[in-house]
């Protein structure tokens, strides 16, 4: 599905500019030259400097003057006045649309720039100082069941052939992976999350499972596969679940596994194991003691089930222009409020993994890819596409490097359940070897 | 330290009954004789077996009439017509005293009639049917620094004599062991755990560690000799500072460990390790956050830690009966509370595992242990407190066993350190051999 713009005009200086309906939401605006730089505009970038707490970075303004520290490792360039304005009044928010759309741009590798700006905004997060603007402004969007419906289609139906691009070719997973050895290549520690999860959750062949928001289908039919269960795996996405029954049919997998277009709200029937996997960042907090509910509702007695989700130290907001852009909905919730699907609904956690650098290696991965097929992603789409999407991997790096970011991995059963492990070395007893044996997915 | 009561004194019916001052505070009051049961008596009995849950528990009266259900397994027999009615108005809180005061007696086991009556009550708690008095009456005992010390000497304090009866004898260890093989005898299970311990928070030669909460010192002296590094233990329990120093003198380790009678909330110093294994019970849950700021501050940059707890699937207070009699000021944490310590003070959670079966095996070892020493525990203190003791323990193994407790080990580190581990695999590797190598702590 490459994307159609429907028309386009020229702006006063002659640009020719795509407008409605660009699939970010995001256009070039008609922007006036600015004049030379004056006093009050190099004493407005330093503030802003001062504002995000003195990263190690320089401002170039657009006549060329530079403000900012002597020991500096980035030049922000801006093109504009109405960029550092914006810049000014909301820098986390508007950063990301000028970059998008050409007004700023960074002499030094995006991630590492953004690496800077996080630790410097870090003690002011931590001592609790709010963005300039108030956080009702930048609420995430609703996840009622239409409202789910529209977020998941603005990211997840962007078209299979862009995420193929740069996702890993067995699995085509589009979260977390993981690395117990840090030079694995991305495929490998894709493969090897899978089976870390079929470990944690103990499957043996027959059990039934139920899997909450399934992408592209990928640990169904690994699961299927390698583990002999069955599973029912629920999403909204049209697109990734025509995907995922086509390469179930392909792979004669289709008595095993069942791809159900529907909202996770709406699962049916008992399962032995319950899984979600990079689901519950759309879920919404409102919806967190909702979900435990249905997890309860279709776990057996001696259930058990892993919820694998972004997180945060503390709450805090997803970035507002991921949110906005990006990931409408999305919300990475602290351990505390993660807690409100379990702590209501008789269920107990057995077990919490941290897996942050996984997912800052993980985007390495999936940057490089997207920067080798650059040139693909702008015919599809254009240079403000490739220019957001850019972004938002580098940014996440960021946050994942500064540990602005964590990745949670949840492990749960039935709170009366007495059939649980003694130790967790089962996960661990053939680790390397299980890397080995799962090089391929076939 | 044998309990030495001060006088004694005869009641109407000539019984010689203890009073002031009891360890426990518990005494035998003079109970006149019941009449013969009645119908209203025995309409009580069946009104108390509804209200908390229908258990298979049939109630033997005064009287030697029965009431119950045809398939109970247990009988409960009450010596007069008081103890039914307190047993009415606030059976969590009152069984105990009754029990303690030979006026309830069980024909069962212990723990296995507590089962059935955690598992009884379980749905009500869910549903969130709190118990018939309000819960601020059974409101735990303040933990100020004050406050704190007049609580651990209740309980830490009844002498070292007395734990020595009945705990592991190789480090004697008064928190849950761990059993990675069921089979393991309390001893191989306690240096396992100490290992676990060690192996989790990563230790190398030459590490500075702080201890909160040190009980006997055993895990400080075993972190000393196995894995050279120095210790800086903290507890507020007098007796326990002795016996942990002399042992460390023996042991040549006085240069590498350190005992400090103090508060928690005075450590002082940087360190490259934090460590608490079962005094958070003890803190409070006004206090976490103070706890937490204590880590922030004594942990370096790259600093790792860890909290080991006893705690709760939802909030909810200890049973009252061991909060008053056994533990005063002790509170179980669920998961979203004990995150009170982390979220607020820039620490971020790398690992949760739950041990409740562990705990459930260990109470097992040392009700055994303990009911083999009763004849030396009466002499020690009377049979008010042997039967009261046997309550705790048994209760405690009721409590894991039925899920109405946890056992919840906590990693964590500073939020912004990427000094981190890319598997759990090392706490692992060698497990089956470290537990061969462990089996001795000398």
């Amino acid at each position: 599905m490459a994307y159609q713009p429907e028309h386009t005009e020229s702006n006063m200086l002659g640009d020719s500019v795509k407008t409605v309906p660009h699939v970010l939401g995001l256009h070039k605006k008609p922007v006036h030259t600015s004049n030379e730089a004056n006093a009050f505009d190099r004493w407005i970038a330093e503030k802003m400097l001062q504002l995000i707490g003195a990263p190690p970075i320089s401002i170039e303004l657009w006549d060329g003057s530079v403000i900012g520290p002597k020991n500096s490792r980035h030049i922000l360039s801006l093109n504009d006045r109405s960029a550092l304005w914006q810049l000014l009044i909301d820098p986390e928010y508007n950063f990301g649309d000028l970059y998008s759309t050409e007004r700023a741009a960074v002499d030094t590798p995006l991630q590492s720039f953004l690496v800077d700006v996080y630790l410097a905004l870090q003690p002011q997060k931590q001592r609790g100082i709010r963005r300039h603007f108030p956080e009702w402004l930048h609420r995430p969007r609703g996840n009622t069941l239409t409202g789910s419906q529209g977020n998941i289609h603005h990211h997840y139906d962007l078209g299979n052939e862009f995420y193929k691009l740069w996702l890993d070719t067995e699995a085509m997973q589009y979260t977390c992976a993981y690395f117990p050895e840090p030079a694995m290549t991305l495929e490998q520690a894709q493969i090897a999350k899978l089976h870390h999860i079929c470990r944690k959750l103990q499957l043996k062949p027959g059990d039934r499972v139920v899997e909450a928001g399934c992408g592209w289908g990928g640990l169904a039919r690994f699961m299927a596969r390698h583990y002999g269960v069955t599973v029912h795996a629920y999403n909204i996405s049209h697109q990734q679940v025509l995907y995922a029954r086509e390469r179930a049919a392909q792979e004669g997998l289709s008595d095993n596994v069942t791809y159900v277009e529907e909202d996770y709200r709406n699962i049916s029937g008992k399962y032995d194991v319950f899984v979600s996997v990079g689901m519950l960042e759309h879920v919404g907090r409102d919806q967190y003691q909702v979900l435990g509910e249905v997890i309860a509702r279709c776990l057996k007695s001696n259930g058990r089930g892993l919820v694998h989700s972004i997180g945060r130290n503390r709450p805090g907001l997803m970035n507002a222009w991921i949110e906005k852009r990006i990931f409408p909905g999305a919300y990475p919730p602290s351990l505390k409020e993660f807690m409100d699907i379990f702590e209501p609904n008789g269920l107990s956690v057995q077990d919490v993994e941290n897996l942050r650098l996984h997912y800052a290696k993980t985007l390495e991965h999936w940057l490089l890819r997207f920067e080798q097929h650059a040139e693909q992603v702008r015919e599809m789409y254009d240079e403000i596409f490739v220019r957001a999407w850019r972004l938002y991997l580098a940014g996440s790096i960021a946050a994942f490097m500064s540990s602005d970011l964590q990745l949670f991995q949840v492990v749960f059963n039935r709170a009366h359940s007495n059939v649980l492990p003694w130790s967790r070395a089962h996960v661990y007893s053939d680790e390397a070897q299980g890397i080995k044996l799962s090089g391929s997915l076939e």
